[in-house]
This record gives structure tokens, sequence and C-alpha cells, in this order.
């Protein structure tokens, strides 16, 4: 509770002043009015994120994919959406006059390409072939506008994370990578979890700790970068 | 609150002294790691049938798919399942000795021919091909066992209900099939609901209600219709 209390006081401020946009939680890409792609973020890391950002000052928008979540105290805005088009609308718009975008949601990487109007009926054993095309890079559609808000991404991998969260930080452009490995009881549908944050000329280990705990370490550690980078 | 006590009353008794499994929510086949294929059950209306099959005397054992929701009072059992294979293992072994199985989960017709153990990387713009290939059919599984219990089944469909549900009756060899159309403020991620029961030589329409009004209409159904086959 005492260390609960520091940690949050520490925080406070880090983000005064700013209007910051969280995304949240998975997309889900219909396959037909019944089945769809989904993946298994819970969204807990996201709310947290947008959670710790209020407590540290920021006017926070959080648009959040299909969760059962309440939404945190302190949040000024939240936008549902369901599929990955729809996030990156709802992103596009909340981002326009924001300083700090940070990428906190499990966007789907691919979408049907048809959905189907009525619910495919099995074909009785012959199975079936489903083409997916990518859906847009939110982090990369941002990156590439002239004025853009100082963009932080997560990185989810189960496997060559600091390669996989380097690549990420240079391809797409962007300020700072978060990431965290999936599996070992950390990661998504999960309580705890550990993060190490990469910048361009930099990196911080955040060790293992509850969600809400990690999202104040980082979200100090974004308010510092962005200083260092746009004053 | 009056119009459910005495609905509540009218139920009570249609199942005494039978053991009764219950199948609820959707599962989620997963196609690596982090993604999954699932659909939009919400398994509200298999709790709401396993709840009040207890209410009706019966002894519930319920088998769940990823869902959010507590276990309803006098159920006996609960087995908590992901997959559609799992869920089939699970119910087999718990309809070994069961009067009567009530299969309300919206098992996933297929699922990924291979699950990837790494999580599928982007392809640069490439898309994918998902190879699909049916799942095993909990139902007719059962329905093929000499020593069988009643089989409930249910059907949701976007179109041509009527036929896709006496079809779903004969094909499956199974002896009741509960019917919603999905859409329309109906059936998946809703609270309300309507039904039309279908056996061999007659039906009945349950109109819309909510899903717990529903189920214990459903249960005094398939207590008449258990008697009337089984004696």
């Amino acid at each position: 509770e005492l260390c609960a209390a520091l940690a949050a006081s520490f925080a406070a401020g880090a983000l005064a002043g700013l209007k910051v946009v969280v995304s949240a939680g998975p997309t889900y890409e219909d396959i037909d009015p019944v089945r769809f792609i989904g993946n298994r973020s819970s969204g807990r890391m996201g709310f947290a994120v947008a959670e710790a950002a209020a407590q540290a000052g920021a006017e926070v928008t959080l648009v959040a994919g299909p969760v059962a979540l309440p939404t945190p105290p302190g949040v000024a805005r939240r936008i549902d959406v369901r599929s990955a088009a729809q996030m990156l609308a709802a992103v596009e718009e909340a981002a326009a006059d924001a300083d700090i975008y940070i990428g906190a949601a499990a966007v789907g990487d691919y979408r049907p390409q048809q959905v189907a109007p009525r619910k495919l009926a099995k074909q009785g054993g012959a199975g079936l072939t489903l083409t997916l095309v990518e859906n847009p890079d939110i982090l990369a559609t941002l990156a590439a506008r002239p004025q853009r808000p100082f963009l932080v991404g997560f990185a989810a991998q189960t496997h060559d994370l600091a390669a996989y969260a380097r690549d990420k930080l240079q391809r797409k452009g962007i300020d700072l990578v978060a990431a965290n490995e999936v599996g070992a009881g950390l990661g998504f549908e999960t309580p705890d979890n550990a993060l190490t944050v990469y910048w361009a000329d930099g990196l911080l280990e955040l060790p293992r700790a509850d969600k809400r705990e990690l999202a104040r370490r980082l979200v100090e550690v974004i308010g510092e970068r962005y200083r260092a980078v746009r004053g």
C-alpha cells in the first residue's frame, strides 16, 4: 500500500497538461455474423496505462477493443470499437491534436478478405480456406504524418524479443517500444507483466509487477522520454 | 417478480432426480499462441439453462467455454474448457451416465489445421491463407452411441431457420432442437432471446423473453418431451 502510494506520487505530474490517447484490448475481425478472429489481449495493461496516465496529469482518451472492463477513474473519454479498421479511425480522430499516443492494443494483423453476410454453413467434412489480408498499421500510419504525436508501441512476442522490439522501433519510425515476452505466466490473460522499454539510443528494464504498478513506471519513462525529445 | 416466481414454481420438479449435462459458451480455436477463431456466444443462454435445470431438480454438470460468467446457483459441477476438442472430451466423460445432454454451447465448426507454436509474424503485405478443418460434432458423437442420453441441440441461424432446425434434428439423430434467429436484437450478445422448439412430430414457440425466463420454459418442454420418449 505504502509502496503503491509512493509510486503514485512519483508518477504524479509526469504527463501534466498533455493530451494522451491510449488504445487497449484486442480487435475482433469478423468472418461472418457469428465467427471472428480474435486475440488473447485482456485489455488490462492498456487500461492500467490509461489510468496511470490520468493519474500523472494527462487528459486521456481511451480507445478500447472488445473487453469487459470498466473505464478507469480519471479517464476523460472512452471510445469502444471492435475491428482494427474501427480502431484506426477512432485513433486517427483522437490523436489529431494529441501530444502522445500509446498503442497498447493488440491490433489484429489480419482480417478476412471478405466478411460473409450470412453464417457460413459446414461443408460436410470439406474444410474451409480462409483468405486473410493485412490490416492497416495504426502506429505506422500515425508515424507517417508530418505533425505526429510522440509514439509509444508495444511488442509482445514468444521469441527473439529484443531484436523484434528494436526492429519495430526503426521500421515503424516510432519513439518508444515497450516489449514483453508472452508466456511463462506473463503477458496476455495474466495479472502480472514485465517490460523492457526501448528507444533509439537506450533501454530500461521494468521488472515483473502487477499491471497497474508496471503502468505507473512505464508512464514515468514515457514522460521522461517525451521531455527529452520534445522539450 | 411474481411472474418469475410463478414460472419457477411451474418448472420446479420437471427434471427431478435426473442427471443433466449442459454445455455453454463459445469455443476458441487457437491459430497461434496469441490469435484464435472465436464466436459471439456470451454463454448466457446456456448458463441460464443450467440454472433452470438445477431449479427443476436436476443434478447439473455445466461444461463451459471461455466466458466471464459466475457458476449459477445450484449447479453441482462446472468444467471449464477452451477448444471444441476439449469440450467434446469433457462432455463425453460427463454424459456417460447422464439422462439428458443439452448442447447450448456454440461449438466452433472449424479449427486451424495446424496450431503455430510461435506467433505468426506479418509477412509484409503478403496476406495469409488459413486452412481450416471441421471439428468433431459433439451431438452427433453422442447420438451414435448405443446407450445415449436424451439429446437437445440448439440452432442459431441468420436465415431459413425452420428448415435448418428440422434438418439438424434428423441429420444428427437428436431428440429436440431449440432454434433461434440471430440478429434483430436477439440471440448472441443480447439479454433477450426467442426460441422455437422442434421435435420429430411437433414444435412449440417460446416467445421473446429474457434468457433466464426463456430457459425455465425450455426446461419444462425438455422435461415433458423426455417423459414422453423415455417414460
